[in-house]
């Protein structure tokens, strides 16, 4: 899988990208990561890619050319290797990484992980001109309610949570399976050597080897997790007959007990 | 303001944070950065810091040890620093990322960025030994609901969405005030020159010169692509009568028109 990133700051996405388990997908040639700098199709003389708000007000806006032109330059590089392995070409998922577009979730990463090429246009200074977003961008996401600088560390969490789903990226293919989110529930708690950290002890069931017992008590503290810190998500979760009893009574006692 | 990261992956956040606005704040001493890379606290003759889980299951989990000699290395530094300036210390806030946490958003980003300093804590593998959670957590974010392989890229979106909001970080102190979500609208769309790019002309508005009319369509746009992109924001939203019935009319016409 290819991931292209239209930015002002390329070393900052390939530093970042270029470690831990994206690194090692790097290396292992699973994944690959195209950089390419806004600033390099300015045509401006002092390179300048930004300017002053039509209608006035705080900020300068990045202008509509250096985008399309680095954008165009992405598109050429796709189509020319698809053309040389004799394959079709179709126009790449772009997408802006913007607070002014739907909020990234697990199911968008696994949609994209099944794209060959991806491309990521990060913004920067009060946004991008307008009219060149409508020409190229295929996808306006924000991945959270909150305001960032510029859009390359979103850029670089969705190439995260999409290379990782990619297969081979995870040593333990069942890891990806298993883990938040895939049903709607928290993780259980984790723990591991020593036995007694600081005179806490591990939960006695751990220790047990039963494993039926084991699978229940950290399915129930799944359920216990998402109740207390993610009430939304537990809506969406399918719990088994007693496992939503089990819930019911710990939420009665809560409430005796005035919690 | 000082950001603390116990982490194993300090270069990464180094590099990233040391990029456009959160490093010029880095240089300017408006902020700072001490990374404490949690492998220089293990006691194993390899470095270890990971071991398997007690009862089983795929993947491997942080130990406590090493999680919290690197913590009290980070309580250890703020005390002395606190105390040559005589002043109180208190328990730093120390924020764990992770997927089992409720969702950050622009709110704590304010309430954080009044802190002197603050503690990220990066996990990776199936998580960190949960005792030692109990004993140094104060907050559990998660910056949303998808899984990435490790807390360094949250640690790095809080961080610049936290550091944009200590004063003198913006040039502009106007731009954090009036952007997205502090009122529940997504910003309006931008404009910069040239006035026509590729047959597409800026609106005319724009170009009029009239504030008040450029004011009144920037707010109608913001409201039309959050009623679009965003309607559960919108419902938080403060709209004028005018605005209301505005929206109302955009919305009679989409549904005549069957969108």
């Amino acid at each position: 899988m290819n991931f292209h990133v239209l930015t002002l700051f390329p070393d900052m996405i390939k530093q970042g990208i270029d470690t831990s388990i994206t690194g090692r997908a790097l290396s292992k040639g699973l994944i690959s990561l195209n950089t390419i700098d806004i600033r390099d199709f300015s045509e401006n003389k002092h390179n300048r890619v930004d300017d002053y708000p039509y209608g006035g007000g705080a900020g300068m806006v990045m202008a509509a050319g250096p985008v399309y032109r680095a954008y165009q330059s992405v598109v050429s590089k796709i189509t020319e290797e698809k053309q040389a392995k004799n394959r079709a070409v179709n126009a790449p998922r772009v997408i802006y990484l913007t607070p002014q577009g739907g909020v990234f979730s697990q199911p968008l990463a696994e949609e994209l992980a099944k794209e060959e090429d991806v491309v990521f246009l990060c913004g920067h200074y009060e946004g991008i001109d307008e009219r060149v977003l409508e020409m190229i961008v295929t996808d306006y996401v924000s991945i959270g309610d909150y305001v960032l600088t510029g859009g390359e560390l979103p850029a670089m969490v969705m190439i995260d949570a999409v290379a990782r789903l990619v297969p081979g990226v995870l040593n333990n293919n069942a890891s990806a399976e298993f883990e938040s989110f895939q049903d709607n529930l928290l993780e259980y708690p984790q723990y591991t050597r020593p036995e007694v950290f600081m005179e806490k002890k591990v939960p006695d069931v751990l220790l047990s080897g039963h494993h039926a017992k084991i699978d229940k008590w950290r399915r129930e503290q799944s359920i216990l997790r998402t109740a207390k810190v993610r009430p939304d998500l537990l809506k969406k979760a399918v719990l088994t007959k007693k496992e939503q009893e089990f819930l019911n009574s710990v939420k009665d006692i809560a409430k005796e007990q005035g919690i």
